[in-house]
């Protein structure tokens, strides 16, 4: 029997809407801080192309740590699995001892998701791309087959402005070794990436990358070969929800990355993307409504990896 | 084109054999560090009955820590998902018996599979049986359909008079009051579950039911819903390995537990569970030949869940 | 110009008076949180005898954490400077990270008055002593001239009883075989050490031992050298005062010894000892009237040893 | 009797000596790197005017963590005890920059020693004075009663390039808002004063401050109060010699600072200052002959504070 897919978000829509005032916007840079906290979106796309949307689907939003799936996929295809030589596959824990892991471990951040880690592979892509940002954002544009993506600049620079942490993480990196480049060029690189805007239907689009072993949805170009498109989805169950990646595998089932901005992106491997966004963030950083909505995707689905 | 899992196991066998002599035993109770360190063996068991195996896969060992995915199983079937309150589903990012997380988090362990974790579900069933050894025997005795499988009464002796590290950490929950039953009531039981002794052929036919919605293989009986099995595979995923599981999901992809008996089992949801041991253990715990053993099944079938 | 001491001290009690209902009671054991939580008393002895008091300077109480002065003072004067092999000297820095440190640094307490030291140095005194409980008491009766201090057995049972984290350090210790003695056995004699009551005219009395280059008050006999005795204050100047040792040395500029029974005694080396008692506890587990009562001392006197 | 204090030091020269190859230069920056690593020199001033030295005592050499004795004591003089609520004064018990530890205590340094609360002291200072650097070398300048005392812009500027890790300190202090000014003009003053040079000869003068009631030592003009003095004592005692603070008051009993360059000075209130100058370091990086030498010192002379 077929899913009518649009009817299930619709559903969906109106269970998580009463979580509508719960959770608090990313307060730490006024470009955050301004969204409207009730925007509520999501957008299904499933690998033969049908496609379902609710609500803001099409507005775009900040992806923030996202956008490190991205980084991650365009490094792996360039170097392969040697970007693991220099950032490791495990999950971190809880944040209360990020920094104590990373001294205890040499320099060498526990995944490409934590902040560490995917500054590690904005040094990596410095030295493998001519012009960093524009090439990436291209990478990006070519996945969600969509030019009018782009960085916003006033993000990366109040995060640059007021990402305190951030520099010390990136020195503490560098005081190690294992960031080549200049720490204030890696961190542009890496605030930039992170500024990126898209919305719930780019994002499905771009992520079906991961459900089709590697291939570009609109193209069909190969980027990643089918291992290194599984090894992706490994880190990105086990590692991409900050400190509820755990959580994520056990409620949803599938895997995903979040990013403070509110956005969640889900895949069923060979089967479907989907992403939601609402800005209202929990007290691990995931959006409250997002996480909620793809737990009722695969509950009413009645299918997840597991 | 149908597999023939018989070769293929043989095949394993062949490329894992150069690695026999790397990794070291467990060596902390007399009774893990007599074993053999040269065996080897694997079963394969499809959900349609199919099943393959080499080397000692008929060969009992301990089980140490493959047993407390029994122990959460039972305990969910009894109280389901609010066994979760008392214990959670985050991987641990550190050592597996870390001491200050648990502090950190004020006695709820991060999951049911590190010490402390497993002896919060021990503390359950003291709870919910009227003799929790008989009990939880027979139980496992009914996955496996098999009625020889015992505890080692000198195993769990030996745990018991050696494991300070152990007595420390149920000391240490007890203190914040998730360990409701006197501290040596549950290192006793603790201590005999992890000294349950299985092959690696009982091990599928157990493990079948995480592949199997629930159900056990033999009888069809019907002990988690199906939701509940998932969960139960979400959460060996992200926290089955110590502090490998970000490895194992990476490199192998499957959901699973390993133990410092030398044992580990894989499951692929509707599809096969898998059961390795080989005694020579790496740094972190994990068998040498298991972990290469199973991430080549999944390499030359092709397919893992991601 | 002579100071009038007892003047001295009613201006202090008057000056410490408004903070009576400030703090609270070690609550985590019966008989210490049963104790009169208003009560203060204040006893000081100079080296060539003269005293004063005020309060219930003749009230026993509990003494908890300051028996571990005695009891580091007996294992010196038996097995010497080796006892620094076991036990460390440094301060441990706040107690959030107590057991992360015992583990780095391998089951070595920082120093013998941390709960791990003072429970090293309790498996000391059992391999020195043929009756370790008996000839203790005797020790502690001997530098204070007081036949009638006793062990308060409902004290230590309750410690015993309700101790579950020291029953996890001890265990934990004895896991890095830095505890010889069978743990029950440790504990029991620890958890009777700091049930020994005493009031603060027996404390001042039995401390001359440290402001006297290690000879006993009363009788003159030499229980320490003069090197030994100066490295006890020492130890007591930088660790004496769980997480407020370098307050108290900021404040009071003294070495000294708190416990959670409400007593902090203080030694002036070459002058006189100190001693107050109020059971009402600061977060840190210091007596709130205790530490100010000592701060005003040493600050009326114009003196301390910097 | 009075000590003859030249033959003193000659005595403990002769039996420093076999130490000298033991330990090893701070490596971290070519400049201290370069220095000879057999250098030795020692200097002892008591408060009426004796002095006596041997070796290289006339020798400048890079103060590092010694000048943190220096501005800590400019600003109490400045702004009293307000800037204890801006850094704390308790020992750290661990590394002495650990990052775990201030994120534990919020951005509060545990001490003004360790880096991280020196950097906050910078802070105060740039608020406090119109010209930071030229008032602060004019304050050292005063104490020693010497002109030719320096920053060395060439130490301050390596330090400043390779040091990332106080990059991060800085920038993780600056996230808790107790950094006010902008992190680069912070670590450029914090890098000059650890650059500062200074003979033993004129370590003394300057540190007979600590020794004076806060008076400078060639003019008599009272810089700090007496509670103020005895206070930075304290914090010296107890928080002074990185993880070592325990042990030098153990060996030694005064209170004192040390630094990376190889040198240390001690204090003994209302008798003396002394300082050792010898660059290899031991493990916890302080001078391997200056630790012995000050504790033969107070053997010797069979005094101490305690």
């Amino acid at each position: 029997m077929a899913v009518n897919f649009q009817l299930l978000l619709s559903e969906i829509y109106r269970e998580v809407l009463p979580l509508q005032s719960q959770g608090a916007l990313a307060y730490y840079i006024p470009e955050l801080a301004a969204v409207n906290p009730n925007m509520f979106g999501m957008h299904l796309r499933r690998l033969e192309g049908e496609e379902a949307a609710i609500g803001a689907s099409d507005v775009k939003f900040s992806l923030q740590s996202i956008a490190k799936a991205f980084t991650l996929a365009l490094a792996v295809s360039l170097i392969g699995e040697k970007i693991f030589e220099r950032v490791g596959v495990e999950p971190s824990g809880s944040a209360f001892n990020s920094l104590v892991q990373l001294e205890y471990e040499k320099g060498i951040p526990r995944n490409p998701f934590i902040n560490a880690g995917a500054m590690v592979v904005c040094d990596v892509l410095i030295d493998q791309l001519k012009n960093p940002k524009a090439e990436i954002l291209a990478f990006v544009q070519k996945l969600a087959d969509n030019n009018e993506i782009r960085f916003n600049e006033e993000t990366a620079e109040s995060e640059n402005k007021f990402g305190f942490r951030n520099h010390a993480l990136a020195n503490f990196v560098k005081s190690f070794g294992n960031i080549h480049h200049n720490v204030e060029e890696v961190l542009d690189l890496y605030f930039h990436i992170c500024s990126i805007e898209m919305s719930c239907n780019d994002l499905t689009k771009a992520f079906l990358l991961f459900a089709n072993h590697g291939k570009v949805f609109s193209t069909g170009e190969q980027i990643l070969n089918s291992s290194q498109t599984k090894r992706i989805n490994a880190v990105m169950q086990t590692c991409g929800f900050y400190d509820e990646s755990g959580e994520f595998a056990f409620t949803v089932g599938l895997p995903g990355k979040s990013g403070v901005g509110g956005g969640i992106v889900a895949v069923h491997p060979e089967k479907y993307a989907a992403a939601v966004w609402s800005p209202r963030l929990n007290a691990k950083g995931n959006s409250v409504m997002g996480m909620k909505a793809l737990e009722l995707l695969t509950t009413k689905l009645g299918t997840s990896i597991f």
